[in-house]
Order: structure tokens, then C-alpha cells, then sequence
């Protein structure tokens, strides 16, 4: 992006900045195994130490939205990140983790359920930019089911 | 927004799709008195029963970037609407509430935060609208503090 200006605390995740679209792939006990394509944003509007992310998928085939979440990627101190996420089904999930070489490990620290949101417990986001390439895999402990993974796509730089 | 389509279940809080500019004041026992200027965006951009919302503030003198959350609030049956909010300092909040009449009442079910971020307790948020004005207060304990008036602003629809 050229003429942005990144906070220098960002260094580690700025290889993250920009438009990522591709697709990917969902299973869990409770549901159908599905496809979906998928359009992620990380951007930093303003000179501070985080990341605005924007997510959004849909069914492969249809075409239907699916899910969708925003939020922030924060740095803490070298190699440390938080993240914080808003769903609209009702779920926020707080993260904390680490950042090396372009790969990012987060763990929920917490997560906070509207009264009628599904009975999310455990998420565990795994992250690698290659490049141009980010790939993720995003495990879950739902419902009653014990922690496992959930989803894993595969995304391409587009801006 | 001429031609946009709202899923029937939002009918309630229609009236908050938009962008709103204006300004505030926030008060707390732990820090000095502040004005600021703000933009909330209230956006509904998939035929679902939510809100994407977004919202920045900025120092009223400096012009420098302050707060900026974003979330989504959505309506769960008649009257009834949950709201789900990240905040780049470590914060997510869930809220329930209910809407009547323009007013809508909202209280933290929940508050998560990552290892980092300043200990918030209890958050509630009041909004009404008034056709082209947008009024809210919010009142927050945190930080050892009594649960009191934190921000209260006026906005305007721009679009």
C-alpha cells in the first residue's frame, strides 16, 4: 500500500496488511462438511498499534453469505498479539498469542456469549502469510464437542 | 440509502442505518475531562438480521485519533436486540437490551478481556434516535470505580 504509514510496533503482522480472497473448507459433528469462499482485510487505518480485521465468507456453490467477523489484531510487546473479535451470531472472543516469522498462534483467553448465542468454549486461530499467500486453520470447542478443528482456507493477496 | 434492502427483522432499529457525525464529552474519576468529535457508521450490508456497526472518535482540539470500536447489533425477537463489540484496546463486550420507539437500552452480559487490556466490569449504553439526531450515554465501571456516567454525545445523520 503504498504512502501508508504503519505504526512501528506493527512490524512483526504488517506482512498481514492488505485484501486476502480464496477459499476454504468447514466441518464440525454438528453440521454438514461445507465450502466456502472467503474475503479478509487487514488494515491500518490510523498510525497506532493494531490492525483493523474484516472477514467474510460464502457458500461456495450458492453464493449465500455465511459468516462473517470483525475486529482487531493487536501487538503487546515483541512477538506477543491479542485479538479481538465481534461476531454477529452473538459471540466476541478474545485472544492472546504469538507472532514468528510470519506465523501467528492465538488462543481464546475468553469468550463472551450473548444470551442467545450458540455455546462457543475454546477457539484456536493459527495464521501463516507466505508471501502472498495466507493460509489458516481456526480450531473450536462448541456445543458440547470436544476441541477440534472447525475451518482451514487458503487466501490470495489481491490488493 | 435509496435501493438497500433491511431483512424484515430489522425493522425496529431501521432507523439507526447511516452515518452520524457530531461530538461528546467523556468523564471518568480515573482520567481528566475530554471532548471529543465523532463518526458512527450503522450499515447493513447482507439481507441478515444485524447491523454492522463502526465508530471512531477524535480529540476535539488535536484532532488526534482516540477510541474506535466496531461490532454488530442485532435483533433477536420484538423488542429484544443483543449487541456484540470489539475494541482494539483488549476489550469485547456483549450486550442485551431492548428497543422501543427509537430508544434502545443496553447492559454487558458479558466483558472479555485479553492479559493486557484495563479491567472493564460493567458497560451500559443508551441510545435514542430522533430522526436525523443520534443521542447516547454510556456508563461504565471499570477500573475499581462505581459504575457511572462515562460518555454522553450528540450526532447528526450525514447520509
Amino acid at each position: 500500500m503504498p504512502g501508508m504509514q504503519l505504526h512501528p510496533d506493527l512490524a512483526e503482522i504488517a506482512p498481514l496488511v492488505g485484501t486476502w480472497r480464496g477459499s476454504g473448507r468447514g466441518t464440525y459433528p454438528t453440521i454438514e462438511p461445507f465450502e466456502y469462499t472467503e474475503e479478509v482485510v487487514f488494515a491500518a487505518p490510523v498510525l497506532k498499534p493494531f490492525l483493523v480485521y474484516t472477514q467474510r465468507t460464502r457458500h461456495a456453490d450458492t453464493g449465500e453469505p455465511l459468516h462473517t467477523e470483525t475486529g482487531y489484531l493487536r501487538t503487546v510487546e515483541p512477538g506477543r498479539v491479542e485479538l479481538v473479535i465481534a461476531q454477529p451470531t452473538g459471540v466476541a472472543e478474545v485472544h492472546a498469542g504469538t507472532v514468528s516469522a510470519g506465523r501467528i498462534d492465538l488462543r481464546s483467553e475468553a469468550i463472551a456469549l450473548t444470551p442467545t448465542a450458540k455455546e462457543v468454549v475454546t477457539v484456536h486461530r493459527h495464521l501463516v502469510v507466505d508471501g502472498d499467500v495466507l493460509r489458516y486453520r481456526l480450531e473450536m470447542g462448541a456445543l458440547g464437542q470436544a476441541h477440534q478443528l472447525h475451518l482451514e482456507a487458503e487466501l490470495r493477496r489481491t490488493d
